[in-house]
């Protein structure tokens, strides 16, 4: 395997980013560029003229891939082949197999490890479809998902993302966090008996989620209810929570979803089949297996996902800029990008390559932002005139998901939108030079935005697809492992150890003064507050 | 003025940036630090054994302080001198008197421009109790703010995180998108003949705000109701919106209230006192104006502002860490950072010095975050092991709101969520040494507590002002301007013209094609979708 350093197209790219195109210049960012400068497909277009590249970067942009083979690592992914690995060293050893969760349309091939998933989670794509059917007898209006991390963020987005989509008597809500004020505060305003509560843990075995399922528990026998005809399980098959006694349905998940990426598996299924009903997110699953199949694509021309991950890689490698907002200008994408903050830094915020050697370049940037227009109200002065240069990623939409616009002074709300979309593209890349040096933008902020007619089921299928291949793509090119987070275990551990001696106190225990000392102190400054 | 880089202390800080303290060393971060740093006042502690200090790095920080006379400006702009300004060029020319919104309980100094706006600030307060005692017998039960930025973040992030003390029979909720998703998804929630509306925009011509501001007069009207009778201003004089024919009720802001530092002000003070009562929202007031007046304590022990300020500068420009990210442990304080991100990177994320001078160090970093725990679950494997160093501003309480808690396995869910902060602090700094490269921790990730007793309105006022005072505090330390924002200019020029060409395709005029051609293409792309 050769390291992204070593890689030939990289050392090209190393002399083109000595003087990237300087889109400040009098008519470097041009109509002509806007024009040629644009990837479609599935409805979507990518216009990214206000980037800092030329069709020479781009050109070896696309040699970098082929180096890199990131087709060849697409179709082993998605075949099922083991990816989520380290080589010589003890790994998770899976297959990540996100996108067979949706591939029932355009059918996967037989005989592959995706194919078997397929299967699998079509049975409970059934299994839901069933279970829907059933509760509708019961005039269940709320469900509440349980769950934290990717059993959270991912479902949340699309949800609000499709909320114009949803039956008008059912409603979704989330609880994560192991703040017993985030259960109240979501619980204080439901009638539980009208309500489902969906507990998710791959592991059975999240803090949070098991927390937060007994205080739910004892809110539900509060009601003078019986907790199991409340509760639904979604989780790994022989979990501690696999467990039909305990849950009116189970549904399950296996270990090559990782948690991020289980948005359209059963994770994000049993809520947003119930809130959309299940043509609609049969719509939303057709749109993101409609972009993993364009991934596949080996013509660079329409291969939106790679084309994003190649923009981001010259942004993070070449232009050595840390972050990356995301700017959605539409409000119903309002947790999207928490979603992908999630979906990225999780993924490649990694230290080491897929040999254990600790990589010698830059990984996965980190990923912020808020919907437009509001961003513009905030964060943007430090992005226009900033010591910091942050490129940005646009989404957005020709119309509205509500269609309830207003004519003020000759134009609609979505049309004053757009024109604030546009014009930050524009400015933040060619600037404007004034005088007064606070006047005075120096530009060459790169962005690009994708462009689709509406934010509806199938779209937003698709740009979720997008970005977990745009994800992984660049993680093939990195050739690191984008699919494990072991990142995330020392926190587990020593979180675990304070419990403990929260409840040997309780327990009115001692606690030797040499076993862990600064979490002892730390405790130590909470009682004397 | 002497230049940032130009001060001594700076000179002696860059030799100490060298080789700053390795908290990784085995006993490097003991129980001993963990008591030795901390700065407490207000029932607030500071806790920041887990910064990459020693106490030689504090005391030239101190020196730095005092070098660029951070106290002598807190004075000047807590009295009202004109400090918003840029010698030497055209600039807003302001005094900056967002304190003197709180000032009414430890009284500030006779004669000057800060009694004579709390004196104002006074009146409309008074106006608001009695507009809040005439709406009282007319049922409301719903306010919705239609603002943007600095009219919707802040006072958003205060409803959200002190609505556990909020009237059982009102709510708040904000409208501040143009896209026009925004208002129809709040208004369908809504009873109309039981709410108001508060229109706010200091310049009253926010393009925002006056658009969703006619869509929901459409919206009243179309329910048989009079707009005037739901609608109130929060407007500065003289203003386009100073209108007393089309509101029943008008509060005044004045120009000396930057956007961002508007909370205290009318801004947020009509919802939050329309949910939390008159006293509630005092006590928030209180807390606020108590964090002010520790603000001008020339003592380095207790000033809290200050030491955030000072240590945000060490990694800023010493450290050299582009972002940082502010992890409230506490669902209460779900959008306290965005609202940080605001008031941090619109108010330091300047290139230019108050002489007009492009500086030629770092300025305000990039502020990004999300409640714990739910973001260890996200973006923290990219901390612990990612290729950024990202520093950390951690807040926690030592009980939850609700106080509806629940024990499992011997301890409250409270207490799990303090184990986890604590961890994280400790792991980040600590890292952890693995013969697996891949459960290998790098540590040294600096990071601070703010740790309180409760979330209530008397402590979340304190924190608003500590961050408000420590952005104050290094914009004096950078010598750059805290309190205007030219940068978010262009784009509304641009995007003015853009919507001038919408409006001239509805009205089936030419557009010359020579007229800003950039954004015709972009139209073009828009139109072929």
């Amino acid at each position: 395997m050769i390291s992204f350093n070593q890689l030939k197209a990289v050392e090209r790219l190393r002399e083109l980013e000595r003087q990237p195109i300087d889109l400040t210049k009098e008519g470097a960012l041009n109509s002509k560029r806007i024009e040629e400068m644009v990837v479609a497909a599935l409805g979507i277009k990518m216009l990214y003229g206000a980037e800092r590249v030329t069709h020479e970067v781009i050109k070896n942009l696309f040699e970098l891939a082929e180096e890199a083979r990131v087709f060849d690592k697409m179709e082993a992914m998605q075949v099922g082949e083991i990816v989520n690995k380290i080589e010589g060293y003890e790994s998770e050893n899976r297959s990540v197999l996100h996108t067979a969760m949706r591939d029932f349309f355009d059918q996967c091939q037989e005989g592959t490890r995706a194919k078997e998933a397929a299967t699998l989670a079509y049975q409970e794509l059934e299994k839901l479809k069933h279970f829907l059917e059933e509760i509708r007898k019961q005039d269940f209006t709320d469900m509440v998902q349980i769950g934290i991390g990717g059993s959270d963020l991912g479902p949340r987005a699309v949800y609000l993302a499709l909320e114009a989509f949803k039956k008008a008597d059912r409603r979704v809500h989330f609880i994560s966090n192991v703040d017993p004020d985030d259960a109240h505060h979501v619980l204080s305003g439901l009638d539980c008996s009208k309500t489902l509560f969906v507990v998710v843990s791959k592991s059975g075995s999240t803090l949070e989620t098991l927390t937060n399922e007994e205080l739910i528990k004892k809110h539900i026998i509060q009601k003078g209810l019986v907790p199991k005809d409340h509760m639904v399980a979604v989780t790994g098959k022989g979990s501690p929570m696999d467990n039909p006694e305990k849950y009116r349905a189970s549904f399950y998940i296996w270990d090559y979803i990782g948690g991020r990426y289980s948005v359209t598996s059963m994770v994000g299924g049993v809520v947003l089949a119930f809130a959309l009903g299940m043509e609609k997110f049969l719509e939303f699953l057709k749109g993101a297996n409609a972009m993993d199949k364009l991934a596949l694509s080996r013509s660079f021309g329409d291969n939106l996902p790679l084309m994003g991950a190649l923009l981001g890689i010259w942004n993070r490698n070449f232009l050595h800029l840390p972050t990356c907002a995301i700017i959605p200008y539409s409000q119903a994408m309002i947790r999207f990008t928490a979603h992908l903050q999630q979906l990225d830094m999780e993924s490649n915020g990694k230290r080491i390559d897929k040999q254990g050697k600790v990589v010698d370049f830059d990984t996965g940037p980190i990923i912020w932002g808020e919907v437009g227009t509001n961003g513009q109200h905030s964060f943007y002065q430090c992005i226009h005139q900033g010591s910091s240069l942050i490129p940005l990623e646009f989404i957005g939409f020709r119309h509205s998901q509500y269609d309830d616009d207003i004519l003020v002074q000759e134009t609609l709300s979505q049309e004053k939108l757009l024109a604030n979309l546009f014009a930050q593209s524009i400015g933040l890349s060619t600037g404007k030079h004034h005088d007064n040096p606070n006047k005075y933008f120096p530009g060459n902020r790169p962005n690009h935005i994708l462009l689709a007619n509406k934010c509806d089921p199938f779209t937003l299928g698709a740009l979720l697809s997008y970005f977990e291949n745009k994800v992984a793509f660049q993680g093939f090119i990195w050739n690191i492992n984008s699919f494990d987070q072991e990142g995330v275990q020392l926190g587990k551990v020593l979180a675990n150890k304070i419990i403990g001696f929260f409840a040997k106190k309780r327990r009115n225990e001692e606690i030797d003064n040499k076993d862990f000392p600064v979490a002892q102190a730390y405790l130590k400054q909470l009682e004397k507050l």
